[in-house]
């Protein structure tokens, strides 16, 4: 069965807590309950992890490459800067396997710094604007992508 | 049931003709067999089309606004400067109807000018890099979204 | 009589419906009988048309150009991009005839790519911000100006 | 009887006299008596007054918004870098009353700085490129606005 | 023999009327009886169209991919900012057919706006600033290039 | 004991009329009051002064660098723009007299354009964001800065 | 009493030995005895908090929005690039808490990527230039707004 | 005798005390009797003013244009700026006056904005970095150009 | 008879053995005797050159236009950034010849520096993109314009 | 002897294994192994470092300082943004010791991105394109410098 | 006596030539004479030389510095891009000899690009704007600054 | 034996008396005899040039890649501007041999424009900041790689 990672970038720990008009009610435990049943759904063994940390972040997707794992990566305002973290996505897609960039809210709907992203280029595809259902139609194009 | 035109902008009639590379070999027909089919399933009464003409996209979002049907827009070459459609697409939202943004490829992958989106930030979300199966996340993203 | 066509661009059929707050709740038939009484008024015989589509926009222009027709042109969206509509409207110049760009809003006070019109420079003067009110005096100025 | 000021901004005394071809053959004189008829016409006390000194122009604002008078202003070169000025005509619109901007010539049409107005955004409408006639097309938005 | 269709863009069908000293006195129907000729000498089955529509623009492009005809196109003003017109013609070039941007002025000396093509990077080659001659070098390409 | 002057620029007299919100309730009086008060507690000789005038800001920078007076600047508007004003306040610092910049709101939270400050270069330092209160904490800079 | 925590960012564990002509001769313990002794005085708690990393800075926002504690932060370098830092601080203003920006230099006077700071947008106010001053005035400033 | 007013901005009036290692040692007097002494050298009658004032500025560029004297500027800090001076300036030039700019110190060896000069396109020429002497330039050519 | 120079500028002297795929399998000899072969054609004198010494094209310039020489011009890489070339190519239009700029391969589908051309604005027109073909296109067109 | 830390930033580790045409087949270990051989080679101690976290890389700087090591540095990702990296680099440098910038590949033949570095300013100097090689002539720059 | 090298760049051997409304209709062999009169009437040895080649103008400014000469240059076109010859200039500062630049015409109230100067920063002043006469001034200012 | 030109660009001629804080003491002499020593230790037939002509330095790689000789290039200021260099260079790459980019200083940490280079993107490699130093590491990576 295709291992995914779901990878959260700095503040989304705070999912529920922060600006909920923006991000929704519901926090990162609930985002791991619905990602890991509809990862029984689509056929894929999904652990969802979460994290501050670039360095973190990083590594994960090192053992993403080196361990055959799709990505779905919710860079959070890594986004706009880190290009450390491009540059370990870039790995995944050298290994093979999708990496989908996941926003909860539009990013293009907000600030001027919010249009520009450094990891899009090297993502297999993004989806933003749909809250946690963006995930689930994630992992729905991660198992297709995979199959 | 929920109806949604599924609309494309211009060139995506040349689908399956055009840079097979980057837009795939399937033709507009088969996406409009794919999408009435998955429409089936999401139970959407889904109408496929396409146009070249600005004004032709623009009239159709003033349709689906008066007659509350959901959008799913390719908005092709337009995105990048068709304010009038831009204009437009916001009555759809106005109108509290869903508007999915989708692209085939991955534009930020691309061109520079590619880059930029006038329509993102009047769309619900965006959905890129994934072919027509970025159609299918968008009509399941609708079928939520109007549930 | 000094003839007038009043053109309105891409949305515009929509006044009314489309953001009351910004665009005000009369429609395009209140906008065409008011400029009609106007015309009266002032001596002019206008005429209000509307369309979404560039190319007719463009070739009301050639008409204005060969009948020795006054413009008042609200462009809507194409203010920040369609130089093709440029061209048109400085033919109306070349024909000794006043142009007109009229603004429902105060696109200054809207969007950032708001401010950028491409139309100005080719017109005989604006008046934004006024509502239809800027329909009126710039009829006022067009029976001033072929007088 | 509402109350008006007119105020015109730098080199503006200098009318009649300055670039004739751009700004016409009249002088502030017959401004002042023009704006003062069309006044009688529209039901308005006007005043007109000309001042080279930025502070001054900041004062008059101050005094229509505790006055309650509308404005028509023509800033003159202030147009494109008085943030002073600026931030004084906010508050007349803070005061509810109207503030229209008004250039004799048409800036868009001339120096590419001259493109850029900081005045607009804090402005209830703008006219350009009518001569005197946008003066009197000023007067009659603000009687329409403060009826 | 080989099809060229010479396509002219908006605006274009006003040769002879519009701005003479820059686009010259002949109008499109000499201009189509010169085309003609030209291409009598050339050995080129030439067909001269106009319009003012960007999406009929798009479909002669397709229709030259499809039917293996070369083209000419003067873009006129949507050379500035037509990305549909751009991408349409970059199926033209995957088609193996020749295109040549022609102008009839030299853009490059006008408006700044002017110096920005994005047709260019997807024509075979560019001819500016010789008037209809343009046209006939454009021809004369053809022949060779598709020899 | 040290002499210090409390310079308040352009619309500062308004304070406590204009945008309440943003500026807080208190009026300039208050602020005078205020300050004599903090200026007892610190041991500073305190004047408060407001101009809407440029050429009086600058002169009373060069009264400071005579006098050997510190100076506390608000600059409103002419923050963004007036490098007249920023060269004398050099002359400040060259009289070896502190010079701190207050903004009663965050400049940075609000408009672009005022995200620009000609005046920091030239400042000891600035105080943003506190309302009367970053008069107190700018007077108690400079009783450290001067003792 | 209320709690403040004092968060110096990347590279501030150097103080007294890095660019003693900039930053001061004082080291970090010596900053923390004298924000402990401010607090007494202020009727604030306070802990002195350093690091390099970024997610460290980031959680210590979350700390503070969860448990009610203002925060004074010197972001150092992060200052010009740390979104991911400037998203957590915005929690800290959700929470209704105070959050101080401080720098020990005046970034306006140094090299000009200092000019820009993403954290300044999101901060309640800031204050510059006043060396280990500056960290007193943020407290008394939080004193102020919290009591 | 030709009549020529030596006008100097901002903070010019403290020459010889403001950064004397830029602007030397000598204070607006001794310019003063330099400037007669050469006006007779030269036969001209010379007047050197000074002003820290825009709009007393403005109104000496009226009275040249208005009374046929040439100018010599120095526009200090409003250089970079005063479009009001740029325009008034303008006036003298249409006066078929000579207007010369001169800056005691070479501004494109300073600051970054010191490159600018919205005074340039409208003076007969410049004479920079040469201190005194570029007044006695300034009217030597003054003397040539009126001769 | 009219004399034409055909002018290659630096590196086209290894026509042939640089980037045969950009530039063509063809040498400079080569397209020397086709120049020569097209000026007998279209009743020209032509004589190619060729330097990699930016004055000596400039000077070339001086003599076309001293002795009524048209001139075709590949500036090479000079066309990015030799206003000293491009000042001297404005003489050849001001002695009344043309001057054709021509390049061989299509400098808008190449690096993005090579959009930009300082040449264009002063040459009659240009044509890019058809290897040595352009050249005899130019001849053409030079005749044309002499005739 | 001289100690020389060589330190490799974020994807480093992965030496080998990314993208192979860029950065060679050889892993870390063989650059570790390298580096000390070369470091026999030129009398000085090497240790070779690599971390993905941008705090860790600060505090080898922090220490490099302290215990007066020369550094070799590898930013990588980091180059483009890390202010932090700069600031903590640029201590180096004050206690005397040399910094050299190492990239294995030639960022400015990369991506656009890639032409920036926020390090080289601060380096003592840069080597690029030369892989592995690169470390062993920094190391002999080294050696040279401490000598 | 000091020596004075008055250096012409390129297209400068044209003078009188070259639009005569802009650059005057004397020639250089003119400009030649009344140098070496000036020279007399200030006490200077005056050469005056001209040059379309940027390697001789250095070499020039390598000799000046040498031979302790002072440099008047016309740059002309090479003002807005030679680097190599700024470098060069700046020697002559080094040796402590004075460099004027000067230009014939205005160059700010020209085209765009020619307000661009990389020799200003590195000459000791400018005149600008004053047609032969400007060289006299500089001759002047030389007399001046060297005796 | 691999045979290396060692190419000095513009004002390189006058090392060791041009700024010597910058450039160092030695002059060219110097560096020809340590090249040609540092050439018998790498086994590299080494000559040095200089020259302050661009064409000069287009002819040696011109000559580089016909012979097949190693390039080490100080391209000086032209660094900054001569695509006619870059394109010659491109060419020593083609012919499969190595062009190292040298600069004595490190441009990075000097003048803004210094940090562009238009040479980099067609070096295999750079090193900067090592004065002579750098050329006795770029030729022992030249003779690495050319073994």
């Amino acid at each position: 069965m295709q291992k995914v990672i779901v990878v959260n970038g700095p503040n989304l720990g705070r999912l529920g807590v922060r600006q909920p008009d923006v991000y929704g009610k519901q926090d990162i435990e609930q985002l791991r309950r619905l990602c890991e049943q509809w990862g029984v759904e689509y056929g894929l063994a999904v652990e969802v992890r979460q994290t501050d940390d670039e360095a973190q972040m990083v590594q994960w997707m090192h053992e993403a490459a080196d361990r055959q794992m799709a990505v779905i990566m919710n860079p959070a305002a890594f986004t706009h800067y880190s290009y450390a973290l491009a540059d370990a996505a870039h790995m995944v897609l050298d290994a093979d396997m999708p990496l989908m960039e996941v926003h909860i809210s539009n990013p293009a709907a907000r600030d001027e710094f919010r249009k520009r992203s450094v990891i899009s280029p090297v993502a297999t595809g993004t989806i933003t604007g749909l809250g946690f259902l963006g995930y689930k139609l994630a992992l729905e194009a991660v198992a297709d992508l995979t199959k």
